[in-house]
Protein backbone atom coordinates (compact mmCIF):
# COMPACT_ATOMS: atom_id res chain seq x y z
CA UNK A 1 0.00 0.00 0.00
CA UNK A 2 1.22 3.52 -0.80
CA UNK A 3 0.37 6.77 0.44
CA UNK A 4 -0.50 9.74 -1.83
CA UNK A 5 2.50 11.27 -0.33
CA UNK A 6 5.15 8.66 -1.59
CA UNK A 7 3.24 8.69 -4.86
CA UNK A 8 3.98 12.86 -4.73
CA UNK A 9 6.74 12.43 -4.10
CA UNK A 10 8.17 9.94 -6.59
CA UNK A 11 6.97 12.15 -8.97
CA UNK A 12 8.67 15.00 -8.38
CA UNK A 13 11.70 13.02 -8.82
CA UNK A 14 10.94 12.90 -12.41
CA UNK A 15 12.18 16.24 -12.09
CA UNK A 16 15.59 17.60 -11.86
CA UNK A 17 15.28 19.92 -9.28
CA UNK A 18 14.12 17.62 -6.78
CA UNK A 19 16.66 15.04 -7.90
CA UNK A 20 19.30 17.68 -7.39
CA UNK A 21 17.60 18.60 -3.82
CA UNK A 22 17.56 14.86 -2.24
CA UNK A 23 20.21 13.89 -4.07
CA UNK A 24 18.68 10.60 -5.02
CA UNK A 25 17.40 9.56 -8.47
CA UNK A 26 14.72 6.00 -9.61
CA UNK A 27 15.30 3.14 -11.56
CA UNK A 28 12.77 0.41 -12.50
CA UNK A 29 12.83 -2.83 -13.52
CA UNK A 30 14.02 -6.48 -12.33
CA UNK A 31 17.08 -6.12 -14.28
CA UNK A 32 18.74 -2.84 -13.72
CA UNK A 33 17.11 -2.95 -9.59
CA UNK A 34 19.19 -6.19 -8.95
CA UNK A 35 22.94 -4.88 -10.47
CA UNK A 36 22.21 -1.88 -8.54
CA UNK A 37 21.20 -3.57 -5.33
CA UNK A 38 24.12 -6.11 -6.15
CA UNK A 39 26.94 -3.25 -6.31
CA UNK A 40 28.20 -1.74 -2.95
CA UNK A 41 29.01 1.66 -5.03
CA UNK A 42 24.50 2.40 -5.04
CA UNK A 43 22.81 2.89 -1.68
CA UNK A 44 18.95 2.40 -2.14
CA UNK A 45 16.70 4.41 -0.26
CA UNK A 46 13.03 2.80 -0.72
CA UNK A 47 12.10 -0.01 -2.74
CA UNK A 48 8.37 -0.39 -4.12
CA UNK A 49 7.67 -3.93 -5.77
CA UNK A 50 5.05 -6.13 -6.87
CA UNK A 51 4.36 -9.35 -4.76
CA UNK A 52 6.36 -11.61 -7.29
CA UNK A 53 9.54 -9.31 -7.33
CA UNK A 54 9.42 -9.67 -3.56
CA UNK A 55 9.17 -13.17 -3.55
CA UNK A 56 11.84 -14.12 -6.13
CA UNK A 57 13.89 -11.13 -4.77
CA UNK A 58 13.52 -10.29 -1.09
CA UNK A 59 13.48 -14.04 0.77
CA UNK A 60 16.81 -13.32 2.51
CA UNK A 61 16.66 -9.88 3.14
CA UNK A 62 12.99 -9.18 3.99
CA UNK A 63 13.85 -6.91 7.09
CA UNK A 64 16.72 -5.74 5.84
CA UNK A 65 16.81 -2.44 8.33
CA UNK A 66 19.01 -0.37 5.44
CA UNK A 67 16.13 0.54 3.45
CA UNK A 68 12.66 0.69 2.68
CA UNK A 69 10.67 -1.88 0.89
CA UNK A 70 7.18 -1.70 0.24
CA UNK A 71 4.94 -4.27 -1.61
CA UNK A 72 2.86 -2.30 -4.09
CA UNK A 73 0.07 -3.94 -6.61
CA UNK A 74 0.30 -3.66 -9.90
CA UNK A 75 -1.67 -0.67 -10.50
CA UNK A 76 -0.28 1.37 -7.60
CA UNK A 77 3.25 0.58 -9.39
CA UNK A 78 1.76 2.39 -12.90
CA UNK A 79 0.95 5.43 -10.81
CA UNK A 80 4.73 5.56 -9.39
CA UNK A 81 6.34 4.25 -13.04
CA UNK A 82 7.83 6.51 -15.29
CA UNK A 83 7.89 3.50 -18.36
CA UNK A 84 5.11 3.30 -20.57
CA UNK A 85 4.78 -0.49 -19.23
CA UNK A 86 5.56 -1.00 -15.16
CA UNK A 87 7.99 -3.69 -14.33
CA UNK A 88 7.69 -4.89 -11.00
CA UNK A 89 10.30 -3.22 -9.08
CA UNK A 90 10.89 0.73 -8.73
CA UNK A 91 13.74 1.98 -6.32
CA UNK A 92 15.48 5.13 -5.33
CA UNK A 93 18.33 5.24 -4.39
CA UNK A 94 20.96 7.95 -3.58
CA UNK A 95 22.94 9.75 -5.96
CA UNK A 96 26.82 8.64 -5.68
CA UNK A 97 29.22 11.28 -4.94
CA UNK A 98 32.53 10.64 -6.40
CA UNK A 99 35.89 12.37 -5.46
CA UNK A 100 37.87 13.90 -8.37
CA UNK A 101 38.48 11.78 -11.40
CA UNK A 102 41.76 10.03 -12.08
CA UNK A 103 42.39 11.12 -15.59
CA UNK A 104 45.79 9.45 -15.52
CA UNK A 105 46.10 6.02 -17.53
CA UNK A 106 43.23 5.79 -18.53
CA UNK A 107 40.49 6.70 -21.43
CA UNK A 108 38.15 8.54 -20.63
CA UNK A 109 34.97 10.50 -22.12
CA UNK A 110 33.91 14.47 -22.24
CA UNK A 111 30.52 14.99 -23.62
CA UNK A 112 29.89 18.54 -24.77
CA UNK A 113 26.18 19.23 -24.83
CA UNK A 114 25.01 15.83 -25.55
CA UNK A 115 20.68 16.43 -25.54
CA UNK A 116 18.80 13.26 -25.99
CA UNK A 117 18.27 10.98 -22.98
CA UNK A 118 18.68 8.14 -25.50
CA UNK A 119 21.81 8.93 -26.11
CA UNK A 120 23.45 9.78 -22.85
CA UNK A 121 22.44 6.63 -21.55
CA UNK A 122 23.80 4.48 -24.48
CA UNK A 123 26.86 6.44 -23.57
CA UNK A 124 27.14 5.24 -20.56
CA UNK A 125 26.42 1.73 -21.37
CA UNK A 126 29.09 1.93 -24.06
CA UNK A 127 31.98 3.64 -21.90
CA UNK A 128 30.99 0.66 -19.28
CA UNK A 129 31.56 -2.35 -22.35
CA UNK A 130 35.00 -0.69 -22.89
CA UNK A 131 35.95 0.03 -19.20
CA UNK A 132 36.05 3.53 -19.01
CA UNK A 133 35.54 4.85 -15.35
CA UNK A 134 35.10 8.52 -16.00
CA UNK A 135 32.54 10.38 -17.90
CA UNK A 136 32.69 14.26 -17.64
CA UNK A 137 29.34 15.97 -18.88
CA UNK A 138 29.29 19.84 -19.75
CA UNK A 139 26.38 21.36 -17.65
CA UNK A 140 23.89 21.45 -20.77
CA UNK A 141 24.11 17.79 -21.32
CA UNK A 142 20.74 16.42 -20.30
CA UNK A 143 20.65 15.16 -16.19
CA UNK A 144 22.56 11.27 -16.13
CA UNK A 145 20.30 10.48 -13.38
CA UNK A 146 16.68 11.26 -15.07
CA UNK A 147 14.98 8.40 -15.84
CA UNK A 148 15.03 7.85 -19.01
CA UNK A 149 18.80 7.69 -19.40
CA UNK A 150 19.24 5.50 -16.30
CA UNK A 151 16.40 3.42 -18.22
CA UNK A 152 19.00 3.44 -21.13
CA UNK A 153 22.34 2.39 -19.17
CA UNK A 154 20.63 -0.61 -18.86
CA UNK A 155 22.53 -0.87 -14.95
CA UNK A 156 25.84 0.84 -15.95
CA UNK A 157 24.88 3.64 -14.47
CA UNK A 158 26.14 1.53 -11.43
CA UNK A 159 29.51 1.70 -12.66
CA UNK A 160 30.93 4.64 -14.19
CA UNK A 161 32.15 7.80 -12.45
CA UNK A 162 30.44 11.03 -13.98
CA UNK A 163 30.90 14.40 -13.14
CA UNK A 164 29.02 17.98 -14.21
CA UNK A 165 31.62 20.85 -14.57
CA UNK A 166 33.01 23.41 -17.26
CA UNK A 167 34.54 21.06 -20.04
CA UNK A 168 37.59 23.89 -20.98
CA UNK A 169 38.26 24.26 -17.32
CA UNK A 170 38.41 20.74 -17.23
CA UNK A 171 40.69 20.23 -20.48
CA UNK A 172 43.63 22.78 -19.55
CA UNK A 173 43.57 21.47 -15.49
CA UNK A 174 44.09 18.00 -16.80
CA UNK A 175 46.96 18.78 -19.02
CA UNK A 176 49.30 17.46 -20.38
CA UNK A 177 46.64 14.57 -20.89
CA UNK A 178 45.51 14.50 -24.78
CA UNK A 179 42.11 15.37 -25.53
CA UNK A 180 40.82 13.77 -29.11
CA UNK A 181 37.61 15.83 -30.27
CA UNK A 182 35.32 13.36 -32.53
CA UNK A 183 34.58 15.94 -35.71
CA UNK A 184 33.81 15.40 -39.33
CA UNK A 185 37.07 16.77 -40.64
CA UNK A 186 39.98 15.16 -38.77
CA UNK A 187 42.38 11.95 -38.89
CA UNK A 188 40.58 8.83 -39.72
CA UNK A 189 40.55 6.31 -36.58
CA UNK A 190 41.58 3.65 -39.11
CA UNK A 191 45.27 5.59 -38.70
CA UNK A 192 45.57 5.51 -34.66
CA UNK A 193 47.31 3.47 -32.66
CA UNK A 194 45.77 2.44 -29.48
CA UNK A 195 45.67 4.70 -26.94
CA UNK A 196 46.39 4.00 -23.42
CA UNK A 197 45.57 7.70 -21.78
CA UNK A 198 43.55 10.11 -23.39
CA UNK A 199 40.15 11.77 -23.23
CA UNK A 200 37.73 11.32 -25.88
CA UNK A 201 35.55 14.25 -26.80
CA UNK A 202 31.97 14.22 -28.07
CA UNK A 203 29.66 16.97 -28.95
CA UNK A 204 25.85 17.79 -29.13
CA UNK A 205 23.78 15.56 -31.63
CA UNK A 206 23.78 18.43 -34.17
CA UNK A 207 26.03 21.52 -33.61
CA UNK A 208 28.93 19.14 -32.20
CA UNK A 209 31.84 19.92 -29.89
CA UNK A 210 31.52 23.33 -28.87
CA UNK A 211 34.47 26.28 -29.93
CA UNK A 212 35.62 26.68 -26.67
CA UNK A 213 36.49 22.97 -26.13
CA UNK A 214 37.74 22.06 -29.57
CA UNK A 215 40.11 24.66 -29.22
CA UNK A 216 41.21 22.30 -25.91
CA UNK A 217 41.72 19.43 -28.40
CA UNK A 218 44.84 18.44 -29.19
CA UNK A 219 43.63 15.77 -31.71
CA UNK A 220 40.65 15.62 -34.11
CA UNK A 221 39.36 12.55 -35.31
CA UNK A 222 37.12 11.03 -37.91
CA UNK A 223 34.95 8.03 -38.85
CA UNK A 224 35.54 7.65 -42.50
CA UNK A 225 31.62 7.96 -44.51
CA UNK A 226 31.71 5.94 -47.64
CA UNK A 227 27.84 6.44 -48.07
CA UNK A 228 25.74 9.50 -48.19
CA UNK A 229 24.32 9.79 -44.51
CA UNK A 230 25.19 13.00 -43.07
CA UNK A 231 26.31 12.00 -39.63
CA UNK A 232 26.03 9.35 -37.10
CA UNK A 233 24.15 9.16 -34.01
CA UNK A 234 26.12 10.38 -31.40
CA UNK A 235 26.11 7.33 -29.55
CA UNK A 236 27.05 5.14 -32.47
CA UNK A 237 30.10 7.01 -33.11
CA UNK A 238 31.07 7.48 -29.62
CA UNK A 239 31.12 3.16 -29.61
CA UNK A 240 33.24 3.73 -33.22
CA UNK A 241 35.76 5.80 -32.08
CA UNK A 242 36.14 3.97 -27.98
CA UNK A 243 36.29 0.39 -30.36
CA UNK A 244 39.64 1.91 -32.24
CA UNK A 245 41.25 3.65 -29.18
CA UNK A 246 41.08 1.00 -27.35
CA UNK A 247 42.29 -1.34 -29.84
CA UNK A 248 42.03 -5.16 -28.68
CA UNK B 1 -7.60 23.46 -45.21
CA UNK B 2 -7.48 19.50 -44.46
CA UNK B 3 -10.45 17.16 -44.35
CA UNK B 4 -11.72 14.75 -41.81
CA UNK B 5 -10.88 12.07 -44.28
CA UNK B 6 -7.39 12.69 -45.12
CA UNK B 7 -6.73 13.57 -41.16
CA UNK B 8 -8.49 9.62 -41.15
CA UNK B 9 -6.14 8.29 -43.76
CA UNK B 10 -2.84 9.65 -42.67
CA UNK B 11 -3.77 8.27 -39.08
CA UNK B 12 -4.31 4.64 -40.34
CA UNK B 13 -0.83 4.88 -42.20
CA UNK B 14 0.22 4.38 -38.79
CA UNK B 15 -1.20 0.99 -39.03
CA UNK B 16 1.82 -1.22 -40.92
CA UNK B 17 -1.54 -2.73 -42.18
CA UNK B 18 -2.61 -0.15 -43.87
CA UNK B 19 1.01 1.03 -45.09
CA UNK B 20 0.89 -2.48 -47.12
CA UNK B 21 -2.70 -1.97 -48.38
CA UNK B 22 -1.61 1.32 -49.89
CA UNK B 23 2.53 0.42 -50.40
CA UNK B 24 2.84 4.11 -48.47
CA UNK B 25 4.66 5.63 -45.68
CA UNK B 26 4.96 8.89 -44.01
CA UNK B 27 8.20 10.69 -43.34
CA UNK B 28 7.71 14.77 -41.16
CA UNK B 29 10.15 17.62 -40.92
CA UNK B 30 11.97 19.55 -43.49
CA UNK B 31 15.31 17.62 -42.95
CA UNK B 32 13.78 14.47 -43.77
CA UNK B 33 10.94 15.46 -46.52
CA UNK B 34 14.09 17.68 -48.47
CA UNK B 35 15.86 14.87 -48.66
CA UNK B 36 12.88 12.27 -49.91
CA UNK B 37 12.10 14.88 -52.78
CA UNK B 38 15.96 15.34 -53.61
CA UNK B 39 16.55 12.07 -54.74
CA UNK B 40 14.49 10.01 -57.57
CA UNK B 41 14.44 7.02 -55.58
CA UNK B 42 11.35 8.42 -53.58
CA UNK B 43 7.84 9.24 -55.10
CA UNK B 44 5.68 11.34 -53.07
CA UNK B 45 2.19 11.10 -53.53
CA UNK B 46 1.47 14.17 -51.01
CA UNK B 47 2.65 16.62 -49.02
CA UNK B 48 1.10 18.41 -46.39
CA UNK B 49 3.20 21.94 -45.00
CA UNK B 50 2.58 25.32 -42.77
CA UNK B 51 3.03 28.25 -45.34
CA UNK B 52 6.60 29.05 -43.57
CA UNK B 53 7.91 25.30 -45.38
CA UNK B 54 5.77 25.99 -48.56
CA UNK B 55 7.37 29.47 -49.36
CA UNK B 56 10.84 28.50 -48.49
CA UNK B 57 10.81 25.45 -50.43
CA UNK B 58 7.61 25.08 -53.01
CA UNK B 59 8.51 28.45 -54.78
CA UNK B 60 9.72 27.02 -58.32
CA UNK B 61 7.50 24.09 -58.23
CA UNK B 62 4.42 25.11 -56.61
CA UNK B 63 2.31 23.60 -59.53
CA UNK B 64 4.15 20.49 -59.77
CA UNK B 65 1.30 18.01 -61.13
CA UNK B 66 2.63 14.70 -59.60
CA UNK B 67 2.13 14.90 -56.28
CA UNK B 68 -0.56 17.28 -54.22
CA UNK B 69 1.03 19.92 -51.95
CA UNK B 70 -1.72 21.19 -49.23
CA UNK B 71 -0.90 24.23 -47.00
CA UNK B 72 -1.93 23.30 -43.77
CA UNK B 73 -1.84 25.49 -40.44
CA UNK B 74 0.07 24.56 -37.47
CA UNK B 75 -2.82 23.38 -35.49
CA UNK B 76 -3.78 20.95 -38.54
CA UNK B 77 -0.26 19.46 -38.81
CA UNK B 78 -0.51 18.54 -34.99
CA UNK B 79 -3.81 16.12 -35.63
CA UNK B 80 -1.70 14.64 -38.70
CA UNK B 81 1.44 14.25 -36.82
CA UNK B 82 3.21 11.21 -35.50
CA UNK B 83 5.71 13.42 -33.80
CA UNK B 84 5.93 14.58 -30.01
CA UNK B 85 7.01 18.09 -31.90
CA UNK B 86 5.30 18.66 -35.70
CA UNK B 87 7.63 20.24 -37.96
CA UNK B 88 6.36 22.27 -40.19
CA UNK B 89 5.98 19.58 -43.12
CA UNK B 90 4.59 16.02 -43.68
CA UNK B 91 5.05 13.57 -46.79
CA UNK B 92 3.31 10.16 -47.88
CA UNK B 93 5.48 8.88 -50.00
CA UNK B 94 5.56 5.59 -52.23
CA UNK B 95 7.38 2.72 -51.04
CA UNK B 96 10.36 1.56 -53.30
CA UNK B 97 9.81 -1.35 -54.93
CA UNK B 98 13.60 -3.32 -55.19
CA UNK B 99 14.31 -6.01 -57.70
CA UNK B 100 16.20 -8.94 -56.54
CA UNK B 101 18.81 -7.28 -54.16
CA UNK B 102 22.53 -7.78 -55.32
CA UNK B 103 25.33 -9.37 -52.15
CA UNK B 104 27.99 -9.98 -54.85
CA UNK B 105 31.45 -8.09 -54.09
CA UNK B 106 29.49 -5.67 -51.65
CA UNK B 107 29.15 -5.88 -47.37
CA UNK B 108 25.24 -6.28 -46.98
CA UNK B 109 23.22 -6.59 -43.18
CA UNK B 110 21.34 -9.21 -42.05
CA UNK B 111 19.15 -8.34 -39.27
CA UNK B 112 17.25 -10.76 -37.08
CA UNK B 113 14.33 -9.64 -34.85
CA UNK B 114 15.59 -6.30 -34.69
CA UNK B 115 12.43 -4.79 -32.03
CA UNK B 116 12.98 -1.33 -31.81
CA UNK B 117 12.01 1.27 -33.86
CA UNK B 118 14.96 3.54 -32.60
CA UNK B 119 17.23 0.87 -33.06
CA UNK B 120 15.82 -0.21 -37.03
CA UNK B 121 16.19 3.16 -37.43
CA UNK B 122 19.57 3.99 -36.31
CA UNK B 123 21.03 0.94 -37.91
CA UNK B 124 19.80 2.19 -41.77
CA UNK B 125 21.34 5.25 -41.23
CA UNK B 126 24.54 3.59 -39.95
CA UNK B 127 24.39 1.37 -43.25
CA UNK B 128 24.19 4.23 -45.66
CA UNK B 129 27.07 6.20 -43.52
CA UNK B 130 29.67 3.32 -44.58
CA UNK B 131 27.57 2.98 -48.28
CA UNK B 132 26.07 -0.52 -47.78
CA UNK B 133 23.35 -0.81 -49.96
CA UNK B 134 21.14 -3.75 -48.64
CA UNK B 135 19.46 -4.49 -45.71
CA UNK B 136 17.95 -7.95 -45.47
CA UNK B 137 15.10 -8.16 -42.35
CA UNK B 138 13.51 -10.76 -40.93
CA UNK B 139 10.17 -10.79 -41.15
CA UNK B 140 9.83 -10.37 -37.17
CA UNK B 141 11.61 -7.16 -37.66
CA UNK B 142 10.49 -3.96 -36.88
CA UNK B 143 8.76 -2.43 -39.89
CA UNK B 144 11.20 -0.08 -41.70
CA UNK B 145 8.48 2.27 -42.72
CA UNK B 146 6.57 3.04 -39.42
CA UNK B 147 6.78 6.96 -38.91
CA UNK B 148 9.26 6.55 -35.98
CA UNK B 149 11.93 4.28 -37.71
CA UNK B 150 11.80 6.62 -40.91
CA UNK B 151 12.59 9.86 -38.64
CA UNK B 152 15.07 7.71 -37.01
CA UNK B 153 16.91 7.01 -40.46
CA UNK B 154 17.17 11.06 -40.68
CA UNK B 155 16.90 10.59 -44.48
CA UNK B 156 19.15 7.52 -45.19
CA UNK B 157 15.78 5.31 -45.94
CA UNK B 158 16.07 6.53 -49.06
CA UNK B 159 19.30 4.88 -49.72
CA UNK B 160 18.86 1.94 -48.85
CA UNK B 161 17.56 -1.06 -50.11
CA UNK B 162 15.33 -3.14 -47.60
CA UNK B 163 14.41 -6.82 -47.67
CA UNK B 164 12.19 -8.96 -45.64
CA UNK B 165 12.52 -12.34 -46.13
CA UNK B 166 13.33 -16.21 -44.32
CA UNK B 167 16.60 -15.03 -43.51
CA UNK B 168 17.88 -19.10 -43.58
CA UNK B 169 16.91 -19.24 -46.47
CA UNK B 170 18.14 -16.77 -48.19
CA UNK B 171 21.70 -17.52 -46.41
CA UNK B 172 21.57 -20.76 -48.39
CA UNK B 173 20.51 -19.00 -51.65
CA UNK B 174 23.52 -16.58 -51.87
CA UNK B 175 26.08 -19.22 -50.31
CA UNK B 176 29.36 -19.07 -50.91
CA UNK B 177 28.99 -15.39 -50.02
CA UNK B 178 29.78 -15.33 -46.55
CA UNK B 179 27.65 -14.30 -43.41
CA UNK B 180 29.89 -13.01 -39.92
CA UNK B 181 27.53 -13.31 -36.74
CA UNK B 182 27.82 -10.90 -34.39
CA UNK B 183 27.84 -12.99 -31.21
CA UNK B 184 29.35 -12.35 -27.61
CA UNK B 185 31.51 -15.66 -28.09
CA UNK B 186 33.35 -15.30 -31.16
CA UNK B 187 36.80 -13.75 -33.24
CA UNK B 188 37.80 -10.46 -31.86
CA UNK B 189 36.80 -7.76 -34.41
CA UNK B 190 40.20 -6.59 -34.20
CA UNK B 191 41.68 -9.92 -35.55
CA UNK B 192 39.88 -9.62 -38.87
CA UNK B 193 40.92 -8.31 -41.93
CA UNK B 194 39.24 -5.91 -43.81
CA UNK B 195 36.20 -7.81 -45.85
CA UNK B 196 34.95 -6.57 -49.54
CA UNK B 197 31.88 -9.29 -49.69
CA UNK B 198 30.65 -10.87 -46.81
CA UNK B 199 27.08 -10.30 -44.65
CA UNK B 200 27.19 -8.89 -41.21
CA UNK B 201 24.46 -10.60 -38.93
CA UNK B 202 22.71 -8.71 -36.26
CA UNK B 203 20.65 -10.48 -33.44
CA UNK B 204 17.35 -9.55 -31.27
CA UNK B 205 18.10 -7.16 -28.48
CA UNK B 206 17.76 -9.63 -25.91
CA UNK B 207 17.71 -12.81 -27.88
CA UNK B 208 20.53 -12.34 -30.10
CA UNK B 209 20.68 -14.43 -33.70
CA UNK B 210 18.17 -17.21 -34.05
CA UNK B 211 19.73 -20.63 -33.89
CA UNK B 212 18.42 -21.85 -37.70
CA UNK B 213 20.23 -18.60 -38.74
CA UNK B 214 23.30 -19.04 -36.42
CA UNK B 215 23.76 -22.80 -38.38
CA UNK B 216 24.03 -20.85 -41.39
CA UNK B 217 26.83 -18.41 -40.15
CA UNK B 218 30.02 -19.58 -41.50
CA UNK B 219 32.03 -17.02 -39.05
CA UNK B 220 31.55 -15.30 -35.25
CA UNK B 221 32.83 -12.36 -34.39
CA UNK B 222 32.85 -9.91 -31.48
CA UNK B 223 33.58 -6.73 -29.98
CA UNK B 224 36.03 -7.16 -27.29
CA UNK B 225 33.96 -6.58 -23.92
CA UNK B 226 37.14 -4.83 -21.03
CA UNK B 227 34.52 -3.44 -18.41
CA UNK B 228 31.11 -4.99 -16.99
CA UNK B 229 28.29 -3.93 -19.03
CA UNK B 230 26.38 -7.00 -20.35
CA UNK B 231 26.29 -6.43 -23.69
CA UNK B 232 25.75 -3.69 -26.37
CA UNK B 233 22.66 -1.74 -27.92
CA UNK B 234 21.93 -3.76 -31.38
CA UNK B 235 22.77 -0.39 -33.46
CA UNK B 236 26.15 0.76 -31.77
CA UNK B 237 27.23 -3.24 -32.05
CA UNK B 238 26.23 -3.35 -35.80
CA UNK B 239 28.41 0.37 -36.30
CA UNK B 240 31.70 -0.73 -34.52
CA UNK B 241 31.51 -4.49 -36.31
CA UNK B 242 30.70 -2.46 -39.61
CA UNK B 243 33.46 0.26 -38.63
CA UNK B 244 36.30 -2.62 -38.66
CA UNK B 245 34.99 -5.14 -41.49
CA UNK B 246 34.79 -1.68 -43.89
CA UNK B 247 38.59 -1.22 -42.56
CA UNK B 248 39.99 2.05 -43.85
Amino acid sequence: MITKLQVKYIQSLGQKKFRDEEAVFIAEGPRIINELLGTSAMTPVAIYATGTWMQENMRADKNNPLFQVTEVKAAELERLSFLQTPNEVLGIFKKPVHAALDFSNALSLMLDGIQDPGNLGTIIRIADWFGIANIVCSKDCADAFAPKVVQATMGSIARVKLLYTDLPALAKKIEPIQLYAATLDGRSIHRLQPIKEAVLVTGNESKGISTALLDCCQHRITIPRLGQAESLNAAVATGIILSHLVGY
